[in-house]
């Protein structure tokens, strides 16, 4: 007898695919294509002479230690060096508001798993990131979108759509939002938006996930507060932060943090001890070790440098290949690792994406950023991997194949 | 406003308070206490040359790879090392038979994501492993429990069972057995109950889910064929087998791999990816050098004479201080990490845990090892940690503290 396979998987499963991107990078694997597709760092920012020195500290004196089991929260270590990292972003937390996650990926996951039951919505910006979005769907949310503007989520939209949704029954369970570069368009919400996000919550009493994968890659302009911090200066407990290890020190590492109210945060730690139990010892004293002996701020110094003149570049070298007659537009981030594009309205990056791969370059489709309802005319591109004249080659190439579809 | 956490929470989630083991080990960390409570391996038996020469080599040779994002199904070498040692236990496996997984844990979670909706039923064992009934609550499954004989699960009673929960429409989605020393009676199945067993799954379509994590972990008596290998003698596709290599290795690595048929692997694999992505890619590299490069045998004939002396020092200071007019019994397990030990009914070993930890001795009550209607009368003692004279000296101090209740 062989089995109905979709009949034995559970409703949040039987349709899931995971992750549309994965499936799209596969198709990169030629050498020749130049790849502006992933959201890697490039590893010639990994601090590697740190990360030797450290592991080999690790593994000589406190093996024993490293590769037992070890407590769910998180390691006291990091846990305290996560804390002066972030009081340094004047967020300040306590034990309770922490939870040590496997990656900012993982954070998404765990909220979702503790807020979403299958049909609970989510307001979320078209375009967000994908990786959310896909966590999300796990628990199979609706998902209410409002498009970003240039300066961020559109607040008086978000406020007339949570009228409209409560009117319907339907009070979104949280807003998600990435502040600063967003990924995918390399987006950052400003001040005044992100007090009016927090007015909206505290009238609604509906909680905001702020995730923060790239707040630290800042290449030109003004920090802005994160919503986390602004909230601190009110009642507190209506924003839940994700961060990641991945951008800011590496992405094999695995590691990552949410920070919240205390209930939201015991009830993530109960959901990530029966998901694995804890996040390795070894990977999250690598990070204790990044943020206290390898001198973050010279580290992020040179992250700033490098990956603001790849985007200087990129931007100068778009500016040449696509002029204003073409009728193609793109963001122009202020940090981040991605700016999205915007092709005439005709033109379905899809399709065009298999056309770019025989030109030997590569982007992520914007539509796997949507919610719902996807706009098919976008992409995503990435200018912190490929080396400066692969940036311009890439773009050369691009042209190449768009010009023929204009 | 404060915000209604509960109201707030998923129904999932709202009641859930992850693994009690947890809490209860928070209350052992008096140095003078001898804690039986754990699961933890013996860190004598971590192969620390072997994995102080792999890491520098890693990071030497491979800095770069190892600290990016890797495959999320995950690494090649790590599939076909493992794909190897399955083959030497006669289990074959194609690569679309398997997935890494970031712990033994992480496989129970994911499975049960993948096969259960709230109110399905997962038939098991009484008692059976704690973190899988922790990890399958996430998804609030019914459980439908079969007392445990000791030569294994009880085959006859499973399958009236299935006929009674058929008839109340509640078909089981699966069912989830701990083989080989089960954890936490160490009893292992015997050959005929595991045809038995398969012989059901067969005539009602039922899945096996075999955790096997002490599979590699006998110190007398005869090896007996995983169910996985008979199903494959048969049409195969009817098991799920979970394996970690927390104890084989060590537990801080945080790596596992599930096996089974292509589309529940594929449906697997897709949850890990909206999960976190990828184990990280260092953490695999290590088992892989493991099972390729510190000559694993040797590694598993001393685990084997190191935790066999010490359940036999175990079973020699049970029968000094527990003679059978205590009314006090106990499994002999030929494997694996824990006993099981069964006081007179009247002792709640609930109550019993805090009057021993007056006594400087921990153990985990029995209690937590059901999927419902708990026995109250039994505690789970691990032999693997602590040292031979601790252990003895733990036996007598339970014996101290017990007196007390006959």
């Amino acid at each position: 007898m062989k089995h109905d396979w979709k009949a034995l998987f559970s409703d949040n499963i039987r349709e899931y695919g995971g992750y549309s991107i994965g499936k799209i990078m596969a198709l990169c694997n030629d050498p020749e294509i130049i790849s502006l597709a992933g959201g890697l760092p490039s590893p010639d920012m990994f601090p590697k002479e740190g990360i030797r020195t450290a592991s080999a500290r690790l593994l000589e004196e406190n093996l024993e230690a490293v590769f037992q089991y070890s407590p769910v929260p998180g390691e006291a270590s990091l846990m305290e060096a996560v804390t002066d990292y972030l009081a340094a972003d004047n967020i300040g937390i306590k034990k309770d508001n922490l939870v040590i996650t496997s990656s900012g990926q993982h954070g998404l996951d765990i909220i979702g798993r503790v807020l979403l039951n299958p049909g609970d919505t989510v307001l979320l910006d078209r375009p967000t990131f994908a990786g959310a979005i896909v966590a999300f769907q796990m628990q199979r949310p609706r998902f209410a979108g409002v498009n970003l503007q240039p300066d961020g989520s559109d607040i008086i939209v978000y406020r007339k759509k949570i009228a409209d949704l409560r009117k319907a029954g339907q009070t979104p369970k949280f807003i998600y939002v990435v502040p600063d570069f967003q990924n995918p368009t390399g987006i950052t919400m400003s001040l005044e938006k992100r007090e009016a996000l927090l007015d909206l919550s505290y009238e609604t009493g509906i909680l905001i996930v702020e995730d923060s994968p790239y707040r630290a890659f800042r290449y030109q302009g003004e920090t802005v507060p994160a919503i986390y911090s602004l909230d601190q200066q009110r009642d507190g407990d209506h924003v839940v932060g994700l961060y990641t290890f991945s951008k800011l020190f590496c992405p094999g590492i695995r590691t990552g943090f949410a920070i919240g109210p205390p209930a939201v945060i015991q009830a993530m730690t109960n959901v990530k001890e029966g998901n694995l139990l804890n996040t390795p010892k070894y990977n999250q004293d690598l990070c204790t070790a990044f943020l206290r002996d390898m001198n973050i701020d010279a580290h992020l110094a040179t992250c700033r440098t490098f990956y603001g003149r790849k985007l200087k570049v990129f931007l100068a070298t778009m500016e040449r290949y696509f002029p204003e007659k073409t009728g193609v537009t793109w963001t122009r981030p202020e940090g981040g690792l991605f700016l999205w594009v915007t092709l005439p309205a005709h033109i379905d990056t899809k399709k065009l994406f298999y056309e770019a791969i025989k030109f030997k370059v590569a982007f992520v489709p914007g539509e796997v950023f949507y919610g719902e309802n996807p706009e098919n005319n976008h992409m995503r591109v990435n200018f912190s991997y490929a080396s400066e004249e692969q940036l311009a080659e890439a773009i050369k190439r691009l042209a190449d194949c768009i010009s023929n579809q204009l």
